[in-house]
């Protein structure tokens, strides 16, 4: 039987679940799982179900318009059949690379690695044993020219190819805020984080001097605002003095596969809602 | 406007939730926070609705009543005015007891401590700073009638306390199985926990004989058998080979004070709900 | 048999170690515990010995001094034997001090309490239960005078009392540069932290709006940099959407406890060396 | 200049560490790290060293060989030029492996991994993208005697290309306690830990139903006692009553990664020492 999800926010008020709940009982859908959250802030109501129905896909959509309707959804319902096409950025470092690639050959990642772009060639090889199609897209430094034709070429992908989601795993080049509006909601980025943050250049080593007794990662939806989108997903890790810069960098690395896996993985099952500028993750 | 707490299981099929709203929205109850799960295992539903009705509540309660006869629920309506009468069982160490009654005088605990009892006098002088009656009951090592006496007293006083909640805060004595039975459900106990997990006495110098490098503590509902209820919450903290076994012991009462006390609030705010011999606990 | 603590920190070059083992070998010291650590960006080295040694102690520290000026140390040598003598200063929230005191009476915390201090009076029958003498000094908002005064008497009595430490457990005023240079090294703050931090007034509220899944606490020796101070323990928590910016506000308690009674009980056993900006931590 | 490790376990007693100083300082090493643990209960002594030092290692060690006559040494002088040679043996499930050649390449494992032995091929193809031999050696289920060959044939491997440590990366055949003896001290295991622990088959069934909040990955030593050697490391993860049986292996499956990688880290960084059947690791 096929498998949904549909997600939706709406102003909260009373009468929406039943409505909805309503529109799946009579199509004969099963859920399987069902999460809500009103936002007391915002006064927005978000709601996940996920459910199966051998309904006609046509005739489920016609009733679920009604309420939607009704109630102002801004909705979308997803057949969980077809897993996410996914464009995955890099630059040099191939850790989140590695463990996205790694997690969907084993079955453990609802996604479908469509294309790996990156701005250098280290890491043909390791997309090449994946078998994900690689292409080669510089950027010469200096050369706004090449960073512009890079991200034309980018945006013509996405189209091309049919893209869904966009990962920046470790892609070390600034998107222009054209490109994050093209791809806003649907672009997860992945950067370090510290308690206190640091801005500017070498975190880690301004890190180390402040010596800082945690390190962490954060994955987020790219907005124009730099490292400033709606967060996903964050995690973190002890440090001590006896940690040299490289030890963190390392560190760094691990905690940035096990955010970013999580929130792709999470964007891909349809868990993550955007409320402005926080996200409401149903796990 | 009443805020109430509807918690129910019931064999998994569909239009539970329909149902549940329906009668909800009839009575223009407002829902604040609501939580499913369907057991894929046993096959049973599990629900928690949050929300304010000014309706009457016995047009309420029978409202309810239509849909859980329906779906055969086993069901429960809470007023959430009235904090969770809770009598709470010590011996010596006071680490649970003070995390509880200063949670409590925080307003972070929404329990009412109507009572601590102890088979020692040791803290008395902590009940009485917290102004919560203190009864001490000794217990006799190798007189069974001491026991049964305790024992006696015990059920005595939850009836007339009319207790809703028991707390063993590290009660270093085993319940028989006839007051386990009688308290089920209702009764929460912590201890430590390890991996692996280890029999017998003195399990800390059995950890650290063993050179474990976590240690834990779990807290979970009282049954019949020994330390071996449906769990509702576990936490671990790091060691090594420098954690002396009063080391151990010492970070261990942490542990127990932090799993105790979340145990402690979700029961309180009726969001564990039992599954055979586990528990569904919506945070 | 007495025990003492070595604590030292020196240029960092060959044979530094072996001059302290020598000179303890000679008084017939016997080690117990023993850290050290070399700093490659600063070049300075500390050391921690902790030993027994039945010698004079006069001439245990005429030997020890022989070494220091060959090498240059920056060195103390604490016997174990006497708590640290420690005044808490204290605002309206008690978790951090009752924390604390149920440590300190529990036997889990090598301090001694000699005083509490703070600009309310709530927190007089929690000092007053623990046996604690409790000052009231009162600081009016918008008043400098006021607020003079009441550091002047803190200094005062840091003098009168002997205090070796002074613990910040919540206390909601801004110590003047001048009283963070008089206590430098031997005062404790503990304060939220956040990934990304967030400046200025009512953090939680930030913390919620950005919808961060981590939330932290930091303690740290007072400097006049406000919350810039050496860092000595940080810890970390996960929360998510559902949480409240009350939730946040509890959950942020329970870890600035955790933080703070770590640093506090770290700094009473001679474990912190400060190392510039950093700390060197001998956990 | 060469960088060695000295590793040392002895009786404790006055002297060791000074007797070992001396010895470095005289042949002008430099030590760049030292850590050292008297265990209180075994009265034994612990100690790693590790230095840079241009002297003849001929001298070096014959300079050390005096103080470890004297102190009673069960030592080791390593130099860390060069990385140890390992054997990874699997068997289908890849994610260990994967993560140990990706760090390895990544500059993060300083092993060389000589060979993969398997006793199925599933994994031929990550071994060879990351270009280390690969033999499989199959067992047959029910015949002795092919688990005999294999065995025979992974001690033969191990003696032709000197491998110095052996990593059970979920190779899921019992080694017979013949194999275990001739590779103590230098084999590692990761398998799966829960509190409480399960014994028998399918432990993520048995967690499931018992309703764990969470699960864990022990990384030990392997000894005749299956499961039952010195551990080096655990880590562990919260799950919930949402997390399907196939949710808890994936989340193990990471847990098993981490710990694993830290495990053949800290030992190939010489940093783990054997207490009886407990582990010293110098981190």
């Amino acid at each position: 039987e096929p498998h949904y999800v549909l997600t939706l926010s709406c102003p909260d008020r009373p009468g929406i679940v039943h409505a909805v709940t309503g529109a799946l009982l009579r199509h004969h859908a099963n859920v399987t799982e069902s999460q809500q959250f009103g936002d007391p802030d915002t006064r927005l109501f978000f709601l996940r179900v996920q459910f199966t129905c051998s309904a006609d896909p046509a005739r489920l959509d016609a009733a679920l318009r009604g309420a939607a309707e009704e109630f102002d959804f801004d909705w979308q319902l997803h057949p969980l059949s077809s897993p996410v096409r996914t464009l995955i950025m890099v630059s040099r470092a191939g850790h989140c690379l590695n463990d996205l690639l790694y997690r969907h050959r084993a079955g453990r990642l609802p996604i479908d690695p469509v294309a790996v772009v990156s701005n250098h060639e280290d890491l043909a090889g390791l997309a090449g044993f994946y078998e994900v199609p690689f292409s080669h897209v510089p950027v010469t430094p200096g050369d706004p020219a090449s960073k512009d034709a890079a991200e034309e070429r980018l945006l013509r992908t996405v189209d091309e190819l049919d893209v869904e989601l966009v990962v920046l795993a470790r892609y070390m080049q600034v998107l222009s805020p054209r490109v994050c509006e093209a791809l806003a909601g649907r672009a997860i980025n992945i950067h370090h984080s510290f308690l206190p943050s640091f801005a500017g250049a070498r975190p880690y080593h301004q890190a180390h001097t402040r010596g800082v007794k945690l390190i962490g990662a954060t994955a987020h939806y790219v907005t124009a605002d730099l490292d400033e989108g709606p967060i996903i997903e964050q995690d973190v890790e002890r440090v001590d003095h006896s940690h040299a810069v490289d030890d963190l960098v390392g560190l760094g690395q691990d905690l940035e596969c096990r955010a970013l896996a999580r929130a792709v993985r999470w964007h891909a099952e349809r868990r993550v809602l955007v409320d402005r500028n926080r996200t409401v993750v149903f796990r």
